[in-house]
């Protein structure tokens, strides 16, 4: 775990943020720095598009998985970002790179990306097979979303209710051998809802994510009780990582009503974790006050 | 160069295109086979993704190339395929790999994937930056196409001409140092022409492609002779490899009018290189006859 690797790679997304901004994006109405990017392919319609990268030795060990788990792994991540826009998926594209020798690890692979992609009701449209030094899985999907249920990182406000879906830490805690579900219908549901200002995935843990999102909404938020899986500490619930729970802002009034009829439609609580506020930074609220938190989740260039 | 190892990685993607014809895939016009995929957003529209990898030591040595070259490969790869479906760009996402000492890489790899996205008038949309243990960039463009311009690898017809956009192997004879430039308004203008019944991108050699064309099509085809760059013999200018010039198939009576149209617009010759015809195979027109070509491109799994 390093905050120093963390911070060079949202800084290095930032620089290419801003490289990328040209004026002639003008179909595209939501770029970098979300889950999922915004275009619109005709008037009445917005598409959203993620891309997702499951690579070996980073989000896997191939002695710990199954080829068909590995399929899974790449297909539950792309869909948990389409879920984090309040959207649907529509089609996938799989880039897959594979040793030679490994080519046989393609079928099983592809099975356990298929009956993911099937489940929810995403084709594969295609994709590419090629060589490469490591197994690594590419998914891109596309989805659809109505202009109206389209939820970004940006849109938390303060007083807001801050939730998730469900516990976390589960996933750190099991070695990461637990496969998580993606929160499709969840997704869908929050997104349709107006009281929702603001949803992502916690693909990256709590710590890290949440200080994403009070960064692209401009205030601060407090912890207030970390809801973390059964034996998990509250260190390993708040750092995660591999989880795919929706983090979302609820407006505070709608919230008790939001959470009940979750509970009756989903049969899982939505688990509150503390409010948005002025200013910036995560705090956490211990017993004597409060202390800031330093983000600590899963860091591609330094975790494996 | 492998013909066994050529054959199992297109036998490895027909059986993944047999595991994902999905029943539900009702919006997918177009799935696994062809350079791109085709989906209908709305009822009017047209949309095609493709995704392209490009991989350290499988298609650049990173002593032998500059990031930004590495980048305006990764884009320009892309490009060609949504050029060899007659469409345009609309948008891409781009999934990067990197070691984490390369995180340095990033920028002026993306500066090159950028300019080239620009010149096309192609947006970023969004991306991915993951630790991997070489330098990986999968580009996946999405974009759009009247329904009547698309042209696919399976329209070609008995007596049908066979072209190509330019002369080839050039690629090659340089190992690979001038970066081609994908065909994009030759793709657009071609697509918008209904003398050509088919085209594709020459991405993995003439031999192989044609092949390709020819089995999706259900003819065969007659090399009467091969375009090849100065200097470059016609072995390999057959081989090819890592150019994107267009493959068309295209009404023998309108050939002649089509490729003066082509020279005049384009200022280079639509080359001819034979013909199609009743059966299967590729053959070689010789001083003596015919002889069977065999596949003998760029070969993912051996190549590099």
């Amino acid at each position: 775990m390093s905050a120093l690797n963390q911070l060079r790679e949202d800084r290095l997304v930032e620089a290419i943020a801003e490289l990328v901004a040209q004026p002639s994006q003008r179909r595209v109405l939501l770029g970098i720095g979300d889950d999922a990017a915004v275009w619109q392919p005709s008037r009445s319609h917005r598409s959203v598009i993620t891309t997702d990268a499951t690579i070996e030795d980073v989000h896997f060990r191939r002695d710990k998985t199954a080829p068909e788990d590995i399929g899974r792994r790449a297909m539950g991540a792309a869909l948990s970002d389409i879920a984090a826009m309040g959207a649907w998926p529509v089609l996938a594209t799989i880039s897959i790179g594979l040793r030679t020798e490994d080519l046989e690890v393609g079928l099983p692979l592809y099975r356990g990306i298929a009956e993911v992609a099937q489940k929810y009701d995403c084709a594969i449209a295609g994709g590419d097979v090629s060589r490469a030094p490591a197994i690594a899985i590419v998914v891109t999907i596309v989805g659809e979303v109505r202009p109206s249920h389209i939820k970004t990182r940006a849109g938390a406000q303060p007083r807001d209710v801050i939730a998730v879906t469900g516990v976390l830490g589960g996933a750190r805690a099991a070695g990461y051998a637990k496969l998580p579900e993606p929160r499709m219908r969840e997704g869908r549901w929050l997104g349709a809802n107006a009281a929702v200002h603001a949803m992502m995935d916690l693909s990256d843990g709590l710590s890290v994510d949440l200080a994403r999102m009070c960064a692209r909404s401009d205030c601060a938020a407090l912890i207030e009780q970390i809801p973390a899986s059964r034996g998990v500490s509250d260190a390993d619930a708040l750092a995660g990582g591999e989880e795919y729970e929706l983090l979302i802002a609820v407006a505070r009034r709608a919230f008790p009503h939001l959470a009940c009829r979750f509970a009756k439609r989903f049969g899982r609580e939505l688990e509150r974790v503390g409010f948005f506020r002025e200013g910036e930074g995560v705090f956490l609220k211990t017993e004597t006050g409060e202390a800031p938190v330093a983000p600590a989740g899963w860091d591609h260039f330094s975790a494996g």
